[in-house]
């Protein structure tokens, strides 16, 4: 059989990193996420780009799946072996290979998290920003295109690589980008797979773009009346040119789950909390005239501060949330849903999106990143109660529509998947088609990561 | 015949609006830059994205070639038909569609040029602030992957298009991207058809994010004693987190160019020409704080200014280098060349260039922006020397085979087109070989500006 047969050949390759313990391959066939177990046949542990190269070589030979593996945080499925194959776990190639301060870039094999760059970059005052909640691996958030907190000011995974080496399905290595700033020689194939979730090729190396330490930064907290008046204090601050690092929004189940979690005492209010950069001069005034706007739309006191640890213990709780959210239903599991609207349209969505859940029989706290547009209800469900999960999935189907209807898409961050399929139709028509026929181009023998973000080939 | 046929079909579609004279052929068949004219057999002036499919469905059908036609301003012979075919002007789809303050986003036609739209957003306290000098046409600019002085603070065409509609190669319409801020749903198409030059499929239609107009802006230029210390001090103003709107330099040729143009006085001398953007204190303060950094690196005295007259002559004279440098040699054109290094070897890569240039007969002289990394010599050729011709592009190719050494790219902002395709390979390997995959796939026929961009086909 063609899987036995490339197991025998990647044996040969790999010697004792090529895992085929239950345990191993267990641990490889779960997500984060509702979505069943779907273990691989085989979990590669590969060392060096030759090492990948041959891997898709013999996959590619015998036609079996490859799928790529960095720290298992993506929330819709993407390492899920839906038709077995060979999982490649980056978790060997984590080393940061070459440090360029004067350029302020950094070059990086995949299995490297973003805490662990960051340590290493400690000493340098760069620091890499983009910022997803987890301590996933940069070749994983390469892959989904991630974001997160400080998206707002310092952009996404879009914008903060330079340039890739990707393994494509036949073998071929190939290098995208360069190291300079911008360039117009050709078609951007660093941002075709930025996003492609392995579908197109396996990532082995990363050029990322760094950014100065703020020399200070202030952070802080407020309640408001209501969602509207949260987002009209967030586009006014936005078209003042106030520049936010961060800006999160918690609805009031989230606050309270908040409270329960941490103790903290949160009103039951939609909250904004809010970080800026700069010399410690502009923090302190931008915190300021946050602080005047935020009074004039009907906010609690805007409280500041620029001490580092009232900072963290702000920004924990924020990271902490999805935690915090699903210690409030001893036993449940989540389904988190991830849209993204025009910012003219985020407080009728979250208010749409809140009237929903109360009339369904699921817990569903909101929080998210205010500035881009991009909000999660995490749905609380039952393991044991399948009702739950149709619920949750029907919501979150509605949410991708209402996403859609107001000019939105139906993930802002986490991704495709196995979570999204079912939208992308909608969401790009005849596009969706030209995804598809992108794919077929690279990997005409549909060995890369599988069942995941194109059309199902017929 | 095909291309008979295919204007017979095209009278049909859009009257008087095909353009058959010798004059509009003659007008469509010429470039900005040293390139032979190459005239269309047709000229297309489509009003709506229905007639531009009908256009590229008459010429799908019998296997005519489309080329995409802006403002015309493009540097390496974008628009120049090497096969015949029909151009496809979008002159006349010059409608700002859109303007949606709140979202800070604006929805327009190819057509329209950046200073046309930014005369239509006045009102509204917002910009859009991609600036490639030339009045170029925003769907051209979405082809070329422009950028500009302003690139270093608001980014390129790729960081400010949010999403596209696309007329393919075959007739179908889709449309890219959303309104939302971010995504992370599929293939960013958007991305793969910025900088694709035509080659995959023409623009209809563009969403594009805005800027707020700052409060203030400060800007000025100063003087310095060698290209070390001009980038030394761009350097330390990046990594002390300054944020620059622009940072220009002129090289002491330059400088004598604009003297002789402009009846200024600058020295003979590397320049810098830099702006600040936000508050009244805050763009103040960053001149200052600009000042006393080019100080410590023995730049002539900083003058800076906040006034709107000041800046404007400042600019214009930038803005005008390119004639400034032609009227240095009468009867001059120009190979302009477009490397981009990374700012560590940007010193290096200029005195190289320059050292390069003095050597040969031409005069070269070179402008850039700093911030990014990217410069250009203007070799100015005498048209009745060929064996000008041939030395300016003896250079170029030197430049662009220094900037690969130095880990840049062959051409960081004027495109590929018919001038840059020599060092796709150099610059791509194996990648260069996936572009013309991706363009297989979407293009079968090869009718999409065929001879630009992609490896040549068999």
């Amino acid at each position: 059989m063609a899987t036995e047969q490339a197991i025998r050949l990647l044996q040969e390759l790999l010697g004792p990193r090529l895992g085929l313990s239950k345990a191993d391959l267990a641990a490889h066939g779960k997500s984060e996420s509702y979505f069943p177990d779907m273990p691989p046949d085989a979990v590669a542990y590969p060392e060096s780009t030759a090492e990948v190269q041959g891997i898709a070589r013999i996959c590619a030979a015998e036609r079996v799946p490859v799928i790529g593996w960095g720290a298992g945080t993506s929330l819709e499925g993407h390492g899920l072996a839906v038709q077995g194959g060979v999982v490649v776990d980056f978790s060997r190639m984590n080393r940061v290979l070459d440090i360029r301060a004067a350029d302020m870039d950094v070059e990086v094999e995949p299995g490297v998290t973003r805490e662990a760059l960051n340590e290493d970059l400690r000493a340098t005052g760069l620091f890499f920003p983009v910022d997803p909640g987890a301590n996933a691996s940069l070749g994983g958030m390469a892959m989904t295109r991630a974001s997160g907190t400080t998206t707002v000011r310092y952009g996404s995974m879009r914008d903060n690589v330079m340039g890739l080496e990707v393994v494509l399905a036949d073998g071929r290595v190939i290098q995208t980008g360069s190291r300079a700033r911008k360039s117009a020689a050709g078609y951007d194939l660093t941002a075709l797979f930025l996003g492609s979730e392995g579908t197109l090729g396996l990532v082995t190396r990363l050029t990322l773009r760094l950014h100065g330490i703020p020399e200070a930064t202030t952070a802080g907290i407020c309640a408001f009346p209501d969602m509207n008046s949260a987002v009209a204090a967030v586009t006014e601050t936005i078209q003042m040119g106030i520049p936010m690092a961060r800006i999160e929004f918690a609805d009031a189940a989230t606050a309270q789950a908040f409270n329960a979690y941490a103790g903290t005492d949160m009103a039951a209010a939609p909250h904004l909390m809010v970080e800026f950069h700069g010399s410690p001069e502009s923090a302190a005034q931008d915190a300021e005239r946050f602080a005047e706007i935020v009074a004039d739309h009907g906010a609690s006191p805007f409280r500041w501060s620029a001490r580092e640890e009232e900072r963290r213990a702000l920004w924990s709780m924020r990271h902490n949330g999805y935690y915090a959210i699903l210690a409030s239903r001893p036993g449940a599991r989540a389904v988190v849903t991830d849209i993204c609207v025009p910012i003219s349209q985020l407080a009728r969505a979250v208010e749409e999106t809140q009237a929903d859940i109360a009339a369904s029989g699921i817990p569903g706290p909101i929080l998210g990143h205010v500035g881009d547009g991009n909000f999660h209800a995490i749905l609380l469900i039952d393991p044991e109660r399948p009702e739950d999960l149709t619920e949750a999935k029907a919501l979150s189907a509605r949410m991708s529509e209402r996403a859609l209807r107001l000019g939105g898409t139906s993930t802002g961050e986490h991704g495709v998947g196995m979570g999204k399929t079912a939208f992308m139709r909608a969401e790009h028509g005849e596009g969706w088609d030209v995804m598809g026929e992108l794919k077929k181009a690279l990997d005409p023998l549909g060995i890369m990561n599988p069942g995941k973000l194109v059309p199902p080939t017929q």
